[in-house]
C-alpha cells in the first residue's frame, strides 16, 4: 500500500482513515494532472466512493452508479475523447491566455494528462441514472444538483488520502461514444470524469478571488452587511 | 457569539475554525430544516463562502456569486416561491411515500421548512455568471459542476460549524422571479438556494445504499474488480 496512504491503525491495512481537519482538506485542495503510474488500491477506491455516497441528492434518490475504470483499452478510449476535444479547446485556451503565465502552467498540465491519459492508474466516472431534463433551470440544476456534491466530496477524501485527483467533462462531449465506451444503458448519463493516482512533484495553494467580491447582502450589487 | 461555534483560540472571538476531522464531517453531514431563529454571526458566513470559494471550476473561470440573504421582505419572497411549488410537489411525494415512514418524517421537516421560512435566520443563494446553455450535456454538466462543488464545501462547512443547513432548489421554480427578488441581472442564474441557522433539537446519521451496489469496475453491471 502507497506509504502516502493515511491508515488510522498504522498497520499499513485494510482501512483507510480520513482525519485531516476540514479546512486543510479545502484549503489544500487543488486539480493535480501528473500522476504516478503506481496502482491505487481498490480499499481506498471503495472508502473514497463510499464518503462520497454521504453527500446529499435531490429528494433523496440517491439515483448515482461509479464506474471505476483501469482497464487500459477503457481509458485509450476517453484518452482518444478528451484529446479530440482538448485539439481545439486547448487551442482557443493556450491563445486566449497568451499573455497569462499562470494560465499557461494550468494548460500545460492540462496538455500533460492529454498526453498520458491511458497511463493515469484510474478514471472515476460518476454517472445519474434517471431523464436528464435540460429544461426547466429547476430540473437542470436539480440533477447536477445530485451529483456534483457526491464529486467534490470524492475529491476532498482524495485530497485527504494524499491522491491526486482532477474534475474533468472534456471527455464527455460526445455521451454516445461515452456510454458505449463504459457500456452504460441509455437511461444513464455520465456526468464527469475524475482521474486519480499518485502525484508527481509537489503542489502549492491555489488563489482565489476575494470572498469580499462574490458576496452581496440580501441584494445583488449591494457590498455591505445589513443585519 | 453562539456557542455552537467553534473558535480556535477559545476567545469565542473572531475568527472561526473548521477543525472537524473530514470523514467526520462527511458522515455526519444531513439536511437539518428545522431551524432556530437566533442570527448567525457575518465573520461566519464570510468564512463559510470563502471555504466554498476553494472549490474548482470549469476553466478555473470562479464565475460564481453568493447573495447572502438576511432581508425578511425578501425571505418571504423566497417562502411564497417554495410554498407554491412545494404545495405541489409535497402532495405527489406525500402520496408517493404513504408506505414509508422514514419518507413521511423528511416531508414533515421540509413542511416545517415551507411554514417557517420567513423566519430562517439565512438564505444563501449561490449563482453563476455567464450563459447557461441547456445543450449539449457537456456544456450543462460543465456549467453546474462549476457551482456544487462548492455549495458542498459551504454545506460541510456549516456542518463543522455545529450549523444547520439544506441544499434545496424548489424556491428556483421561477428564474424570472427569483432574479426579481434579489435584483440579479439577466447575465447571472440562481443555482440553488441554502437555508442556514442553528438547529433545533439533535440529528442523528444517514443512511445510504452500500457502496457495492453503485460501483461498477470498467463496464457498467461489471460488480467485480478486475486489477
Amino acid at each position: 500500500m502507497n506509504e502516502s496512504l493515511p491508515t488510522g491503525d498504522g498497520s499499513g491495512g485494510a482501512q483507510p482513515r480520513f482525519d485531516m481537519p476540514l479546512e486543510e482538506a479545502m484549503t489544500t485542495q487543488r486539480a493535480i494532472r501528473r500522476l504516478r503510474t503506481d496502482p491505487v488500491d481498490d480499499a481506498l477506491l471503495l472508502r473514497l466512493i463510499e464518503l462520497a455516497l454521504k453527500a446529499p441528492t435531490g429528494s433523496n434518490a440517491q439515483n448515482w452508479e461509479f464506474v471505476v475504470v483501469r482497464d487500459r483499452a477503457i481509458k485509450e478510449k476517453f484518452g482518444r475523447l478528451n484529446g479530440g476535444a482538448w485539439g481545439i479547446y486547448g487551442r482557443i485556451g493556450r491563445w486566449l491566455s497568451r499573455n497569462d503565465p499562470a494560465m499557461q502552467r494550468v494548460l500545460a498540465a492540462v496538455q500533460w494528462q492529454a498526453d498520458h491519459f491511458a497511463d493515469i492508474p484510474v478514471l472515476i466516472v460518476p454517472c445519474l441514472r434517471g431523464p436528464r431534463l435540460p429544461w426547466p433551470p429547476l430540473a437542470a440544476t436539480s440533477y447536477y444538483g445530485s451529483i456534483y456534491p457526491s464529486v467534490q466530496n470524492l475529491l476532498l477524501a482524495a485530497r485527504a488520502a494524499g491522491l491526486g485527483a482532477a474534475l474533468i467533462t472534456l471527455p464527455l462531449w460526445s455521451t454516445v461514444l461515452a456510454r458505449r465506451a463504459l457500456g452504460l444503458p441509455w437511461s444513464v448519463t455520465p456526468c464527469a470524469v475524475i482521474p486519480l493516482g499518485w502525484p508527481r512533484g509537489r503542489y502549492g495553494p491555489t488563489t482565489r478571488r476575494p470572498v469580499a467580491e462574490v458576496v452581496h447582502w440580501d441584494r445583488f450589487g449591494n457590498r455591505r452587511a445589513t443585519a
